[in-house]
């Protein structure tokens, strides 16, 4: 499982090209025309990095609804969904890798955030019916780019900082105790129930693109701009990915 | 400013490497002996990728206290540290660093985590002293590295991850809501607090490094073998970083 960045090509770590460089399959997941970007870019990424020699490339249609586009991004089929896609990756391993070869995945952002590839592995492994190994390269997530971009830090000085999706925000409101919040898979802006509190805001599309917005201000002034660049883009690419971090003066409510 | 990840020099981003062949000078700054060989990594990294081109390497003492090791990490005198160190860093960009030349900070992990370098950067921008502009390149943090080690990932579907401090988990527990949390900056192991409770650790020292450590299962059965290698380790090197994520059951409390 190799972690390849979150958008920018050249956010690969050298850990992760070397993988690459060992690989004899790669296993691609297609998430339907929305995403055929994504994997055109994971494509493009194997052109640059291996063009000096063969490899197999297998693309499977994912059968995941689109979490990024949908709103109930975790329906209660969640777990239908996993042991389909876990009936993929078992077909996968067990047909198209030989006894020595080496099959990677090459996962977006970070393995370790909000993607389901790691607990899929995990269940076909359970299953004991194909034997395999396996290790995971840590990726550049969604997350680090945001801030990186925005040129600010995660945390304050000593103080906590959480990552949740857009629906807990809504269900739960901002979290106690912290005052750094980062939201991931939020496609209604729940941002917006902030606009009367002293929060700010550091948003994100497709960052590290060159489709890339950023927006930061008091959520006040900032969201109107943002769901209009955010309805714009989605519109004009057909699908969006995007990122934000909540702050909130210390000590408030 | 440059993330180069947490301690595997192939961590290493291909725009990190790019950002560094573009460098006229780096500024290190050491933190005393205990971390001459972090200091030690950044040399090796700099001739590794940069072998083939001049630069100026500018060594200064840092004057802050080891955060690693010191239990009362962060103390009242934070702002006085911040300000002595922004004093070295607009001296040395003022005297160090020509006028279209290019500096850079390398930074341990990911420059947004529990790190101030940014915050000591602003300082001295808003000090109007020495103009300067800047970009930040994310890296791979511990945190990452961490769960990738442990081929675990940081939430389970749909669910938040915390990120905090080991004084804060003391002060304030299990942070409500939240069944995932890394713990970075702890030097009391204040994971035994929770030996009674149905709570799993993943723990990493000196992660990605030759000298690496990884520990996991129940708190109960891994506090014990934590503690005896951890001190064992940080006797034989003379210190120690690590950090920890705790799972506790969803529901739990
Ligand atoms: C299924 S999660 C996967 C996250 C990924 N593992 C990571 O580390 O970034 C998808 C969510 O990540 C965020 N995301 C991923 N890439 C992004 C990008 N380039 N720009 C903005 N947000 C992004 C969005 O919040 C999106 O809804
Ligand atoms: C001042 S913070 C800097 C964190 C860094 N910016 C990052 O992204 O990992 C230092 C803390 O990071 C954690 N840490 C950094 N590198 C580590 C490593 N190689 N192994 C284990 N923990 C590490 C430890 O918890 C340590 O106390």
């Amino acid at each position: 499982m190799i972690g390849i960045g979150a958008g920018d090509p050249e956010q690969l770590t050298l850990q992760a090209v070397k993988a690459m460089r060992h690989t004899d399959v790669f296993f691609l997941l297609d998430k339907g025309e929305a995403k055929a970007d994504l994997t055109r870019l994971r494509r493009d990424m194997l052109e640059t990095h291996l063009a000096d020699r063969t490899y197999r490339v297998v693309e499977e249609r994912d059968p995941e609804r689109d979490r990024s586009a949908g709103g109930a991004a975790y329906s209660p089929a969640v777990g239908d969904w996993r042991s389909a896609r876990a009936d993929i990756y078992e077909r996968m391993i067990a047909e198209e890798l030989g006894e020595d070869e080496t099959g990677a995945f090459l996962v977006w952002g970070d393995p370790a955030l909000y993607d389901s590839t790691l607990g899929i592995l995990e269940e076909v492994r359970e299953r004991g019916t194909v034997p395999f190994a396996y290790d995971v390269v840590p990726g550049v997530s969604s997350v680090s780019a945001l801030v990186a971009r925005h040129r600010t830090g995660l945390n304050r000085v000593a103080r906590p900082v959480q990552i949740t999706t857009g629906r807990r925000l809504a269900e739960e409101g901002f979290p106690e105790g912290v005052d750094d919040v980062v939201v991931m898979l939020d496609a209604h802006q729940r941002f917006r129930a902030f606009a009367d509190e002293d929060v700010d805001i550091y948003w994100g599309a497709y960052i590290g693109t060159p489709d890339e917005i950023l927006v930061s201000g008091p959520v006040s002034e900032a969201a109107p701009r943002i769901e209009r660049l955010r309805a714009e883009a989605r519109e004009r690419k057909g699908w969006i990915m995007d990122t934000y971090l909540l702050r909130r003066a210390p000590g408030e409510r």
